[in-house]
């Protein structure tokens, strides 16, 4: 089995959490937030056999998406954090995969 | 050292970390949902030695029971989304057991 | 890759971030609540090169402390759970290191 560990913007979770549900892909969300923009995301946590991987990354490729917004963000100056206006692109998603060394249900 | 990712039902939740303080089972617990019933749940998060892995399931089997419940659950029927309300089975715990290669502490 | 579960108390939490974002590195922020004294505290997933970790436990060192806290805790007395008054060592920061398989980003 594989756990996959999955971050998205807010905005593509309720895609994502449809096909996944029409699926039956089993996952549990995390309330998170990213350090740099201090933006609200969501994380997920599924496990999976490792014959559905290629699928479960093909729902998160066609709901997630990158994208440009102007935010105010903190940089260190080399003298001190200073609030600064900059364009960021903020990444569709973020999938790390790791390695389930046995699951169990009770 | 391994990881084990333990999600459970918020009425098991009591028991079962009482018996964790009990045993100086140290935990971390994070507030989650179930993607497919969108029900709140309890995710926590245990790093143990090897030897204990036993005794910690133990713990997990006698306070985490699989419920029944009626439940409007969001179905794919083929053509689009609906709600209908089905007899859910509700699993008492799904425990992942992962590698720790190191665990630190400062 | 590396995957690093960083749990540090509360109040180490800015000045950790602080020197994260400075030296970009990506971290995401889950809220979470020790078992044992039922405290609120942060726990942040980074997945880094394993050439940077020794950076990262360095930021993580020079930024979280170890306290001592009056605290009422539950602890089981032999016959039932109480409520006592110890002086509790809080660890400034338990650092959990896994395996990332592959990183991927859409």
């Amino acid at each position: 089995m594989e756990l996959l560990i999955i971050i998205v913007q807010e905005e593509d979770y309720p895609g994502l959490s449809r096909d996944f549900i029409r699926n039956k892909i089993h996952a549990t969300r995390f309330c998170t937030t990213g350090l740099y923009l201090n933006k609200p995301n969501v994380t997920l946590m599924v496990c999976i056999e490792k014959d559905r991987e290629e699928e479960v990354l093909g729902y998160i490729r066609s709901n997630c998406k990158e994208r440009t917004e102007e935010r105010q963000v903190s940089e260190f100056n080399g003298m001190t954090m200073v609030d600064v206006t900059r364009s960021v692109k903020i990444g569709g998603a973020t999938v790390m995969k790791g390695d389930v060394e046995k699951l169990l249900k009770f």
